[in-house]
């Protein structure tokens, strides 16, 4: 039962919530002899911090990271790393007018009829705080990975209905958008800002590109390498959808078009998206996935109470109007915790 | 590790391969008590069998199943249900002037890069003759889910460019192509034609649905419910992308509009496809998934050899021209099973 | 959730009952290109199988082992090993006036309260029959473990109140009672023949030996080599406890006499029976083990019915007197499954 | 994988070393809604705390709990509850002059030749530190068995070879010992001193008794309940063996001697120990398990360096000179984790 662990080998398992004492991780079976500092993960926590631009809520948590144990003079031990944040920006307060509606699009109802008791402080657990989490333990995975020469990058490709035809991988981390095309991000930068004034959200799309993975790497038959991925990746809040390679338009494809013909030198075309069978065939590994707009909007909308009354409600709180350019950094964590786990796996088998 | 089982609780271990002895599944943790009989099983495995109708390769495997243990006068008894359905109609030979050939599309090339092996015959354990383990073991899951009123069926709802408009549940079984539309019907059958007389093959799209399911299941953060369910979907062969709800729409929508209301009578709109932070709501569980066109075509490509030489290549053997139609019935074992696996875990808990 | 699974990495599934169709196992994540044949299997089924000296059971099961997938052309492809033993000389008959009744020391009572239903042919599930499983699995966990020198023996060194003093190997396989010590065999199968003689039934203590297992195999602080190898024996039908190295008389030791003092040439002593913080030291991983007299006695008891009324039974059917020198084999068994995880587990890790 | 994680359902993980920045743990899938307050978790960690008599090692350690998440206003909510314990009167320059040296009966060695790599400050990661995430997880899961009436004690049966003869429960948490016999008490405290005053340690064992627990817990056939206990057990520091009821005695039994009869009015012996086939009868669950004398005593004794020279090495630092007073809080923690594990699985099910 994973729950609230990822990753069967190289195994995290995240806690805490939105506004309590603070939120973290720990990392199960990490390599020993690694070079790891809190600068390592605090690099990327910073990316995924909120208050980054206009583009962001104006919660502006400090979001700093300690490493508590698995650490000894710089370097991993192989025993579990533990990494806390404290939360200290919170504001509860934002949220006791709501402590007894249901928001729309959130997981306050669920969580309430699931377990018979709720965190309503900001989402408690089903906050994206949680992410944090993913993100510090992404960072360590990305350590790893480096390592072994795997590059791992995500980028916004649509937002509303802007779509990026251009490809800088150079201006993504250069815009707050994360789009790689340097012609769409005004156009997209405008759709979030005019969501945002008109007390609304948008939605996006993002593709994620793995580089230099290894040929064989996936289980099958059930832990393929892209089912591992799309379970990581669906399981970030508010994603809608992920599909790989050529994708849904594999469906009015032919056979004859879609399957990608091999050379000694490699293969003319990816509309596999870098795996053949779940394993990985040396390709680069490419697949996007859809997130929701954002749920907590200003606008006035119909829900109930918990003594199932008609109510309206407005969600305050401090939120992004658009979650996709957040989303890509933690996009890149679960596919870096994903294959390092993938790879310990195949790694395991190797002992005659 | 999964590897070659599904599911944390109710767990199912599948086995077998293409032309080997034959397939089959291991299920275990199942209740005790249920009527079951091997017709059960079989009764699906014939919705799943080949050779049903014209647009359906011509292999004609008996695909009879065997109870061997678990069951005890009709009965499940709460040990381990094992069943084995026997190869029996392969013809081995159809492989052998392909057998130092990589096909392009097929798993051929990353299994014998992952494994240093490759049983050649008819993709060996890559084939879907391996989903018979699942389908069989669905039919146990569709069992349990009965007795709880839980209803899953899914449809063919686009076929090349041929998309279902209407809806008519009647009619999927009564229809070759699976599809719940009787207007697009004939197109679809017409698309599916035409690939297979050119040599080709065409790809689709396919819908589930999932009634009745309780409010309350899935574990956030990583087993939500979804995420589990792509994870499963994911690992079917020739799938490509999967979508919950609203899905890849939902990245054009604003959240005014994609937010699903509630009332006391129920939610105005189900854009978010059944669950809410990875927990069921109560609404059906709607998802869709896409199939990639069968690999298996007449028309010759390049491909290599295991020298690493260049080679033509067509694929011979029997194959469906769109796998649609039958991951229809797949599909439907994979969530029966992802369901009864996550109300397990939901009941689990509740001990006090 | 394990049940009817054993092992993280090297898994293996069991299914079957006494009675039933038949007894497997399904062996996952094996390594790839290992040479295996059914005789490598049926080799360690003989050495379990009922019937083979005066000291056995008369149940003469032909035992024979049908490799149904994941061996191609003599050598495994890295996919499910499913091995299959038909049930064959099965006298359900035998247990048709006792289907009522709980046999004291059985399982009986536990598992028809447990789900309500109870195969009551031969103890269903609850039969050592199950072991086949394991042994079929040891089998090919030996083959791999030979290929990295690692030797694995069991051995009884005490059988009711006789105890072995002596060691001499060579001599295990050439007595029915499985000792090492050749002074020692011929009163203790006196003891299992004199309580045979009076209907009853005798325990008795095995030691297992595994030699050449490298330092480093065991994952603390849970997964420590020896809390497993503990799981896996204590796990085997009739086994009451289990103690490493000095074991229980550590109990009364001083640590001044308990403590292995090293040396550049080694350990000069082996309290720890192998492991430090249950990491293996490279020394001779040593533990014992205890086995109950066999339950199934025919001098007549007191016990109770389905409808807890009060009852005399006597068990029939064909048992062993004393269950020792066939547990010499399972344990070996599960050793070698142990051994193998632990060391795919360990190499899983080293990937950078 | 396991690793630093215990339980399939309930699910702990613990992280920390001894001379870190603390030590702590996740508890995942606890029940929601049950009260739970820091003082609950303090008061068993009290129980483990060192410096409670002259018995135990000096080192004062305030030990204090702090829950960081998965309570909130003063219910678990069913999120993940981590719990952490800074570390205040580390002494780390005690350590300076063995960093190099491998400490006889220390996992020194092991841990060096896995990782690579020591944190040499006090055992790092394999001391017996690292079992307040046990206790503290523990306590919860008591208070989970106190809902359902599950009551689990443990005792000190035996220190060297003073053996406990008498029972009275009352006495247990009276005497630093932990021993239920008034008059063993006082020789074994005798004994434990003199092993203090010659600079040496002694051994001992611990008996737990679990009462009222429900029939039908425990899941063959490898997760029976006793196979679970004995991993749990042997997973705690100093475990060297354990047995079941008559455990090793059952080795020199007869059938008839042995097998517990049953009444209408319950079982007339308890040789089981509680269990049968691996599943709970209804009859206490009894085991008993030996810990070996402290491994850090001030007598000199050969080892090696890091650079396999010959030393002499005693080793400081501040140690109890027997476990087995602190064991008896640790097996209850384990004991009373496997329990509530077992009954959610049971529990789960039960679903039709």
């Amino acid at each position: 039962m994973n729950s609230n662990s990822y990753g069967e080998f190289f195994k995290i398992t995240t806690f805490g919530e939105s506004h309590g004492e603070g939120v973290g991780v720990v990392i199960d079976n990490c390599v020993a002899g690694l070079e790891l500092s809190v600068d390592d993960i605090q690099f990327e926590l910073n990316r995924r911090k909120p208050g980054q631009s206009k583009l962001s809520t104006m919660r502006d948590e400090a979001d700093k990271a300690e490493i508590l144990s698995g650490v000894f003079e710089g370097k991993t031990t192989g025993t579990p790393i533990a990494i806390l944040v404290r939360n200290t920006n919170q504001r509860s307060k934002d949220y006791s007018d709501i402590k007894d509606l249901f928001r729309p699009g959130h997981a306050d109802f669920t969580y309430f009829k699931k377990f018979g008791i709720r965190d309503y402080r900001g989402g408690g657990r089903s906050s994206a705080r949680e992410t944090i989490g993913r993100v510090a333990s992404g960072a360590v995975a990305k350590k790893i990975l480096k390592k072994l020469s795997i590059d791992i990058f995500a980028y916004t490709i649509q937002i509303g209905n802007i779509k990026a035809e251009n490809f800088n991988r150079d201006f993504i981390e250069e815009n707050p958008v994360r789009t790689a095309d340097e012609n769409a991000y005004p156009l997209m930068e405008k759709a979030i800002m005019e969501a945002k004034m008109a007390q609304d959200s948008i939605g996006g799309v993002i593709e994620v590109c793995i580089k230099n993975v290894p040929v064989g790497i996936g289980e099958p038959v059930f832990d393929r390498l892209n089912a591992r991925l799309a379970y990581g990746i669906m399981s970030i809040p508010a994603v809608k959808g992920i599909e790989f390679g050529a994708g849904f338009k594999a469906a009015s494809m032919r056979g004859s078009e879609n399957n990608d013909e091999i050379t000694p030198d490699g293969f003319l075309s990816n509309n596999a998206g870098g795996t053949l069978g779940g394993i990985s065939s040396g390709q680069d590994i490419v697949f996007r996935f859809a997130v929701k707009p954002t749920s907590s909007i200003t606008i006035p909308k119909n829900t109930i109470d918990i003594h199932n009354q008609p109510q309206q409600i407005i969600t305050k709180g401090r939120h992004d109007p658009c979650v996709a350019p957040r989303a890509v950094v933690i996009a890149e964590a679960m596919a870096a915790l994903t294959l390092v786990d993938m790879i310990m796996i195949h790694n395991g088998r190797q002992i005659i």
